[in-house]
């Protein structure tokens, strides 16, 4: 059973499938998770004239305010063919969908963007890693992990200090663990519970930076302008997009690579550091992602938009920025909304989440006309300590 | 019954009324009316953490993608009374709503804005023509007419042409009537169907004008640009706003003693005939208005974010624009969705409503950096037979 009783299938054309698509337009999105990425998705979709239902176990969703949902695990046939045949469109909010899930959804032939593909190597860092090297994309040095004995040998290749992530599953920092000595190869073994694991060599970066690519399905690509970010407690917490950043380029044409391998339709993020020789790929996110938040307000076109605007194969929107733009999260609770109200150009997104602590439950975009405008608003506003 | 079963009403501390506020956050809004004002204050509020809920009598209210229905007439007390005792706050998307229903809200004490008596005067346009006369404001000459002999009478005092406006219950150019030879009388009294009415001086204008104007509960004002409008067969077709307009003082002035005078909270519009002298105005909406919706991607605040904050007595966002902007609406049909969205800087707004001759069923609005770009685009993409 729906929040609402069960979806109704569509009617007459049946489900819509990528051999035999229908030509009437195209407007409901079923999404897969229905956190904070699914209600802004429907925020920005329903002037669009979308209709949005998703699937999610949780009973207090937070997207149940903007879009009708359908409760029950990931891996559940019947939900996953419930939102299936009332949809046009299937596309996520995270990409650790059950395996499961996928194959069922693939095997139905129904339209999901991304494409599988980009999923399974999104979820997978060694997958990641090895899709970087191909196609040319600095990362860092890498060596796949199954033992203790793997992992001693790997830290005499890759050297120390460096980073042993579990190669699914992890995200804002967890399951991860530093190595900075040979003695710390046991503890973060043991930290990692015997997972599947990546030893990544540590990168020395002078910023971590981010840009949000898109590509529709029709082929066209667009780029938003690189984006520096701030984390904390491997959680973002502040980002902010330059105009004419000297890596924009470079950044590109990594992206671009990526979309072309993956035949990617959808918003992609990939996140790098930036050091004195280049840009390092670091991971990519298949999806609309934390650190393009800014774009709602700060560029002309949201990258929620504009990832609706993709699998949709419309017309992408323009992705320049409109002044300047900065975006500070909030992390385990709200600060108090006339606070955030009473800061000029600013714009609150309260998630509608109980507070817990360490959960995103909502942000805030600082607009301005200029930099100079939008530095004086950060040194005003914007806590030191984020 | 709503759509959902009946809203549960707020448990613990009873219906919120203007005598004793609460001191938790108001987060519940209750909107009269479920067209696309309700829908896009929605839109702009969720952001904000809010929650909507609407009374509208139609069983395809556009509202209700985004928002709680509740289905019932605007003068059934048991449906007001179920939005209300779930609401912290009522406002109106429509000044239209049966005296019984807001005498209904204003018994229970509770928290509506805009104020009674503000709905009371947009309602009756004699009231509307007296208050600008007693305010100083410049408006065309008018008379009481009921009867024809009035209006015979009115037409010698005021001359022609003049039009005969029925007092209440008109909107884009509905209950009006030209009268350009005095043997006109008696065909604009039969079709006004005997109605009480107001007979206006026409007035030459060089532009027809708008001004979105904003007064928080808490005595904070603010104003947009002075917006020029284009209007055919009485609908607005093509809003532009102006950032230095030669007439943004004056048009403010007015609207502040209007705001001032009926102690007023929530977005107010005045439209105004620019004429070589000065600005006479011509009638008020004490609501958002469709002159503002370029204010969504246009402005830095929407009107639709500004009311929300108004009636909630937080702090009024930043109204002045953002580049450039103008919008075009939608009547009777939607353009091809990407057509729209090939545009550069084009934002879509489809309402989700039927198409049907002469309904506004949805708009767009065209951004860019300067007036120069703006012009270009309009130049390229706007029908010249809006």
């Amino acid at each position: 059973m729906s929040e609402y009783g069960a979806l109704p299938p569509k009617p007459a054309q049946g489900p819509r499938t990528a051999a035999q698509p229908s030509s009437a337009p195209m407007k409901r999105i079923g999404i897969l998770g229905g956190g904070q990425l699914a209600r802004m998705l429907a925020l920005a979709g329903h002037s669009l004239g979308l209709e949005f239902a998703f699937l999610d176990p949780a009973p207090d969703a937070c997207a149940a305010a903007v879009a009708r949902q359908v409760r029950g695990p990931y891996d559940d046939a019947a939900k996953l063919e419930e939102l299936a045949s009332w949809a046009d469109i299937i596309t996520y909010e995270f990409e650790n969908v059950p395996a499961q899930a996928v194959r069922f959804l693939e095997e139905g032939r129904r339209l999901v963007y991304p494409p599988a593909e980009a999923l399974a190597v999104s979820r997978d860092r060694l997958s990641e890693k090895t899709l970087f090297t191909e196609l040319g994309i600095p990362t860092p040095a890498f060596a796949a992990i199954e033992s203790l004995s793997d992992l001693e040998a790997a830290v005499k290749t890759i050297g120390l200090p460096a980073v042993l992530k579990t190669r699914t599953l992890g995200y804002d920092g967890k399951g991860q663990s530093v190595l900075r000595r040979t003695e710390d190869c046991a503890a973060a073994w043991a930290h990692i519970q015997g997972r599947s694991a990546i030893l990544e060599a540590f990168v020395p970066f002078t910023r971590e930076v981010s840009i949000i690519a898109v590509r529709s399905s029709t082929g066209e690509e667009a780029f938003y302008p690189l984006t520096e970010n701030i984390h904390r407690e491997g959680i973002l917490r502040f980002s902010r997009p330059h105009a004419a950043d000297p890596r924009q380029a470079e950044a590109e044409s990594y992206a671009r690579k990526i979309l072309d391998q993956l035949d990617y339709v959808g918003v992609l993020a990939l996140e790098l550091f930036d050091t004195p020789e280049a840009l390092v790929a670091n991971e990519t996110a298949p999806r609309v992602h934390n650190s393009g938040h800014w774009t709602i307000e700060g560029a002309y076109t949201s990258q929620f938009e504009n990832h609706l605007r993709a699998i949709l194969g419309l017309p992408l929107g323009r992705t320049d920025l409109r002044g300047s733009a900065a975006m500070v999260n909030c992390i385990g609770s709200l600060p108090k909304r006339e606070e955030i109200l009473a800061i000029p150009g600013a714009h609150y997104h309260d998630y509608g989440k109980e507070a817990r602590p360490g959960r995103k439950v909502g942000h805030y975009t600082l607009s301005a006309a200029s930099d100079d405008e939008l530095d004086e608003l950060i040194r005003r506003f914007v806590p030191s300590s984020i």
